[in-house]
């Protein structure tokens, strides 16, 4: 691609429009800014803004478009596959200072928010004000912004859905500077294409997402979760489909397995409340009263011991599920602290194809003679598995990922799957979506894109680029 | 638009797929194949084709593809806006016979079906499986792929969201005939933009839905009706917010007025249960317990009598259930049987919004002497208005119409409300959809529009173009 470099003039007018406490230039933008949490795809962007206002948005757009200049949008920067680095260079405009909540509308159920305010803010911010915000994604610093570029999903999807369901409206600003509006705090739409819907999941390369119109619901009155040891992880696994069939929905469905809780119960320096079997399901149920949540765990806890669980632990104190949920929330940081360097196979599955996948997953570490780590939402076939580098040569390593993640992702497909589940496609899983779009798919994403974008500036080399 | 006329050569090549008595030509073709429900947008197209395969559908658009035909495709034709009436004439594709149910899938909750399959029978068949497809039109005759293409919503979308929510997976065939499939059997998806979210609501315009993937849920055991009668419709519809705020969420908020259900019951033959108030809110609550359901509408009663409700007539009979919600299905014929012709409008405002439009619309029987009735989704925005052209000649008609449009939907506009929340925009509701998008969103529309359909061949003049 034949971008137009940075030089004085456009850095002239960067600062033309935002204050030089905002600008950074080359070797003044600290590396984080350089990768994303995975770091595996590394590249410094020319240079950095950290924008305040969609006016600037649209000023820069504007200015880019013009000047054929590549932009990358970016929030904190906690994805996995490099969706938010500047692979061509060019202006990156980080996102993460236009974090104002703008307005809880109570008789519409709506939160207006910038989308560079956190996760884990607005949860706060909403359950304050006794209303819920059913995405739980498990890293909770992400800005909004990004969760809903990737359609993240999270714990919660089993009952509640993901992202995109809770996404109503959405102000973007167009890889051409001009700035949408598309859906609004309305419940029902019908008017046209839903770009709405082509906005969510497009991980920042069809416009950026400057304000977000989030539905809410009122907060459940009352929660619990059940920790639920079994001798072992296929065990565990082949129970989920026989609880959706039982017409119980549980609000969440994770499984781990011992080794993966132990780490995490290292890393953070706590205990676990149980480490005595090989694997373990965690369960929420959630609902307006005891009596309510009970009837339902209550049918489910009896299907998992009929299924061979040793026990099943109710943690209905708040201290105890902080310390099991605490424990599933730092599972990633664990896995990543246990090794040199990994990457994340994200794909979803059907949720009764969870664990034939995870069997054939598992396998391969025997036959590449390779780590691999697992854990995820066993309720909505969404699966999170790391391959780990250890002490492998860069030339070892290379082969081994790119052998192993083809096992991976070709069984994914032949088992109705897709390559992800909540990651996003980004720049590393280019090739796996290739394969499974096939070559008509992929064509119609290519004039999407360029239907936004026909000059390709915006996040350019991702998803399908 | 140049498009080659249906010639013999044409018509052979669809006798050479398809059984020559599910191919009709010209005056062969029924009249209601020239129009949809509204009758307002008629032509009769050149050649109309019952298939009853995927591949037939693909042959079919493959040819046209190649031979600049316009193609229209077509469910039941129960649309209000003109989205199934081949205005370009060319190939009508009649998808009702591909109305075979494929499998349902109890471990992961879902229906397969073909696009032909009515809503009614979708019903039907999960309830007999102890499952639930909560979207629920008025209008039980309409195909699933119609409801799909118009993103329909119906009476729950209040408490259970709309069609595309339930949307898990698409058979499509392209303009171009190559078939695609896009999402499946799977919870969360995040692999390159949604061409699912894309197809939904796109009326038929970017690609033609052959089978469709439906996310099922456990059939709730318990529900109940509130029919509350209220002095007027202001107070009725004032009331909604409350409900709203109060966290409660019921599974429908319809609004109705007397003379609307007296002429459905009139047009019905049966008695409705009540007459005596001027205006209604008939409210749903659904639940695993006759306690979880007792506990939601005890509060909203309250609710509505604090607010100004003359009583709370609670139906839990299944005789008195059905002779409420049969008159409120019978609305729109019962009001189309009390006049010449008609034109609707659907437009969808922010629940805290709708008193506010009701009257405002209410007000323009005044103003331009004319008949104006509605009913609707006062629990989502939703509304369905009707204005009636009765002895008007067709001069004054269109006028009146014209005007009392551009009113309603500058006002909705004003009110942060969209063209249309559930009927689409097809013909009809073009110039709207012109105003509300502006030129920006427009040229998205129609720059998606040509990423599919390159040569606009199917079902061109619709939506965007």
């Amino acid at each position: 691609m034949n971008y137009k470099k940075i030089d004085q003039k456009d850095i002239d007018f960067l600062l033309s429009i935002c204050d030089k406490d905002r600008v950074f230039i080359d070797k003044e933008i600290n590396e984080d800014y350089w990768h994303d949490e995975l770091a595996g795809i590394e590249r410094c962007p020319e240079v950095l803004v950290k924008v305040i206002s969609t006016d600037e948005v649209s000023d820069i757009m504007k200015y880019a478009h013009k000047n054929n200049i590549p932009v990358t949008p970016r929030g904190q920067g906690t994805g996995l596959v490099g969706g938010a680095v500047a692979i061509y260079g060019g202006i990156m405009i980080d996102l993460s200072k236009m974090n104002k909540i703008i307005e809880i509308d109570e008789e519409n159920l709506t939160l207006t928010v910038e989308s560079g305010v956190l996760l884990m803010e607005i949860s706060k911010y909403v359950e304050s004000h006794d209303l819920f915000y059913p995405p739980d994604p498990g890293e909770k610093s992400a800005t909004i912004g990004g969760n809903i570029n990737t359609n993240a999903g999270g714990m919660r999807a089993v009952k509640y859905g993901v992202t995109r369901d809770y996404v109503r409206g959405l102000e973007v600003v167009l890889p051409n500077g001009e700035v949408i509006e598309t859906g609004g705090k309305i419940v029902k739409n019908s008017s046209g294409y839903s770009l709405k819907d082509l906005i969510v999941g497009s991980e920042g390369t069809l416009g950026i997402v400057t304000k977000a119109v989030l539905r809410l619901l009122p907060l459940p009155k009352k929660a619990i979760s059940l920790l639920i040891p079994f001798p072992d992880l296929s065990m565990a696994i082949e129970t989920v489909p026989k609880i959706i069939k039982s017409k119980i929905i549980p609000t969440a469905i994770e499984y781990m397995v011992k080794d993966v809780i132990l780490a995490s119960a290292d890393f953070l320096g706590k205990t676990f409340p149980d480490s005595s079997a090989d694997a373990y399901l965690l369960l929420t149920f959630d609902g307006n009263s005891k009596e309510e949540v009970e009837q339902s765990y209550e049918k489910v806890a009896h299907i998992c011991l009929e299924s061979g669980a040793y026990d099943v632990l109710i943690s209905n104190t708040q201290e105890r599920q902080e310390s099991i949920w605490s424990a599933r929330g730092a599972f990633l940081e664990a896995i990543k602290a246990s090794t040199t360097q990994m990457d994340e196979c994200d794909v979803v599955v059907p949720r009764n194809k969870i664990a034939e996948f995870v069997k054939f997953s598992d396998d391969l570490q025997k036959k590449f003679d390779i780590r691999i780590k697992s854990f995820g939402h066993a309720g909505d076939g969404n699966l999170h598995i790391y391959v780990l580098r250890d002490e492998l040569s860069q030339e070892v390593w290379d082969k081994k990922l790119h052998d192993v993640f083809e096992c991976m992702y070709t069984r994914a497909r032949e088992l109705g799957g897709q390559v992800s589940g909540e990651h996003g496609i980004g720049f590393a899983k280019k090739p796996y979506l290739n394969e499974s779009l096939g070559e008509e798919g992929i064509k119609l994403l290519k004039n999407i894109k360029l239907a936004f974008d026909p000059k390709n500036i915006l996040n350019p080399g991702k998803v399908c680029q």
